[in-house]
C-alpha cells in the first residue's frame, strides 16, 4: 500500500477529510447510544462513487481515468438514506450527486430563466425535479445523514478511504462499505513517472503501467475487519464476469460482490454471496423505478442479518 | 486525418451538430449582410475548450484524458461576445461554462435553499453571481450569438470541429478559430485496440499508443483557408515552452500561438505572432482582473487587421 504519489498527496487531503469524517464519527457514537430506541438508525455506510483517476506526468496534463457517471451510488445514497443510514459519500469531482439524477447536465443553465422583474424562475418542466433535489439533498445534509467528500486521483481516494475506516471502526457491524467506484487498476509509480509534459513529435508512446495494489484485502483485514463490505465489478464480456466476481468474494473475503454487465448494468445485477446468486431486475411495470431500489433492499436485510450474527 | 474510430462517432454526432452549426451559420449570413451598419457583428469565433479523450478499449471502461478546467475557454467566451463577436463554443461535456466562472462546483446544491414555504431561494453570497450566470448565459444564447456544442472523445471533437469550419467557410475572414481546447497528442487506432475491458490480473500493462494527426495543417489548408486561426500551447517545462510555440507558428502556419505555462497560466501568456513575442499580463491592480481581458483585446485588433488586409 505504499507508494510515494500516495504520500504526496496526503497533507493535501487529510485536513479537510479528517475535520468531514470527525463530524459524521461523532454523529456515529451519537446514534450508537440511542440504539436501543431505533437500530436502523445506528448504521452508517460509505458509498465509493465514480471512477479514479491516475496520473501518467508528476506535473499533470494527462491521466488515465475510469469510465463511470457516478449514477449508481447516487441513486444507492437516497436508497439507504430512506432506509435508515446515515451514508458516507466519496464520490469523483463532477459525478452524478444524490437526488440530481432527472436533472440536466447543467442545471443552473437548463432549469433557471430571469423573469421581467430580473428574478430567477424555475423553468416548469423542472421545478419539481429541482426542488426535490434542492429539499432533499439540504435535509439529508443539515440532519447531519449525509457527509460528501470528493476525490479525483487513487492516491486520495485511497487515502480517504482509510480515514473513513479507521474513524467508522468503533462502530462495528453496523458499518457497510459498499464499493461502487470504478477504481484503477493500472498506475504509473510516482519515482517511475516523468516530471514533464510527455512530448509528442518522437513518435509513437510506449508506457508500462504497474498494477496497482488491491485495496479489498486491506480493508477487509486491517482498516475495518468487522464492517460488511460490498464491492463491485463491472465486465463488458459476460463470459467471465461471474467467475470474476466469484474470485472477488473469495479472494477478498467480500459479503457480497454485486456484478454487472457495462450494457445492461441498469437493467439487472447479479448479486454474489457466500450463500448464492440473485438477479435483481429494476421493476419493468414501475414507471422510473431503477436496479437500485430492489438491490438495497436485499443488501440492508442481509446487513441485519450480519450485525445479528455478529451480536450473538 | 482517416480513422475508423472518427468513422465510426461520425453517424452519432452529425445530426446533432449539423443542425446546431446550420442555426448559427443563418445568423452569420445574416449579419454579414449588415456589415455595413456595424462590422464588428459579422464575426463568429469557434472556440474549443476543455480536454479531449482517446478511449482505450472499444467498449470503453478506461481512457487517457488531457486536463483542462475549460476555464480560459469559458473566460474567453465572454470576452468574445462583449467585443460583439457571435461564438460557437465546442467545450468538453461537464467543463466550465460561459459566466459560470465564480460559481461553487456544484451551483443547484450549493447556492440555492428551500424556505420555510417550500419555494426555492437562492442564497444570499450567491445570489449576484447566480443572476448573472442566469441572465447572461441565457441572453447570449436566445439572441443567437452562442451555440454550445459538447464533446468527449477526440474523434466526436475532430468531426464537429471540421463541419463547424465548412458551415463558416463561406464567411470568408470574419471567422476566428481560437483552439483552446487540450486535445490528445496519442491514441489508440480502432483496430489495435481491444474490443473488451482490459483484464488486471496478468501482472504490468504495456502499451503502444499512436499519435493522433495533426489536425492543424488541415484546418488552416482545407477546412477553413481563409479564417484567422489561433492555437495554444500549454507546457510545463519553460525551456522549450516558446520553442514549440515558435514551432507550431510556421509548422501549421497559425496567425497567432498562445503560449502558457502550466502553474502561471492565469496569471500571463506570450502571445506569438509572425510580428514578434507579446507578454500579455492580468491587471494585478483591478479586483477580479483576469488575462483573458487584455488577451482578447490584442486577438480583436489583430483580427481587424487581418480582416483589413485581406479584404484590400
Amino acid at each position: 500500500m505504499k507508494d510515494n504519489g500516495i504520500q504526496s498527496c496526503y497533507q493535501r487531503i487529510v485536513s479537510n477529510a479528517a475535520v468531514g469524517v470527525s463530524t459524521l464519527g461523532i454523529r456515529g457514537s451519537e446514534v450508537v447510544n440511542e440504539r436501543e430506541e431505533n437500530k436502523r438508525t445506528s448504521r452508517v455506510v460509505c458509498i465509493t462513487s465514480g471512477g479514479t483517476t491516475v496520473p501518467l506526468e508528476q506535473r499533470c496534463v494527462r491521466y488515465i481515468d475510469n469510465f463511470s457517471s457516478g449514477h449508481r451510488g447516487a441513486a444507492s445514497t437516497e436508497y439507504f438514506l430512506k432506509a435508515g443510514y446515515s451514508v458516507i459519500f466519496l464520490y469523483r469531482r463532477g459525478t452524478c450527486q444524490p437526488y440530481c439524477r432527472s436533472l440536466p447536465d447543467d442545471p443552473l443553465l437548463e432549469c433557471f430563466d430571469i423573469t421581467n422583474e430580473s428574478n430567477i424562475e424555475v423553468d416548469p418542466a423542472h421545478a419539481e425535479a429541482v426542488k426535490r433535489a434542492v429539499s432533499e439533498h439540504h435535509s439529508a445534509v443539515i440532519e447531519g445523514n449525509l457527509l460528501k467528500l470528493p476525490f479525483t486521483t487513487i492516491f486520495e481516494y485511497l487515502q480517504i478511504l482509510q480515514l473513513i475506516a479507521l474513524s467508522m471502526r468503533s462502530l462495528g457491524s453496523s458499518t457497510m462499505f459498499y464499493l461502487a467506484a470504478a477504481v484503477s487498476d493500472f498506475y504509473v509509480p510516482w519515482e517511475t513517472m516523468t516530471v514533464h509534459k510527455i512530448q509528442s513529435q518522437s513518435g509513437p508512446l510506449d508506457m508500462r503501467l504497474a498494477q496497482v495494489p488491491k485495496m479489498l484485502s486491506v480493508l477487509r483485514k486491517d482498516w475495518a475487519p468487522m464492517a460488511f463490505c460490498i464491492s463491485f465489478k463491472l465486465e463488458t464480456d459476460t463470459k467471465i464476469l461471474l467467475e470474476k466476481a466469484d474470485m472477488a468474494l473469495t479472494k477478498y473475503k467480500m459479503h457480497m460482490v454485486v456484478a454487472n454487465e457495462l450494457l445492461t448494468r441498469k437493467e439487472e445485477v447479479i448479486v454474489v454471496s457466500k450463500s448464492g446468486k440473485i438477479t435483481v431486475h429494476r421493476d419493468k411495470n414501475q414507471a422510473g423505478a431503477d436496479v437500485e431500489s430492489p438491490l438495497i433492499k436485499l443488501i440492508v436485510d442481509r446487513h441485519s442479518e450480519y450485525i445479528k450474527d455478529m451480536g450473538s
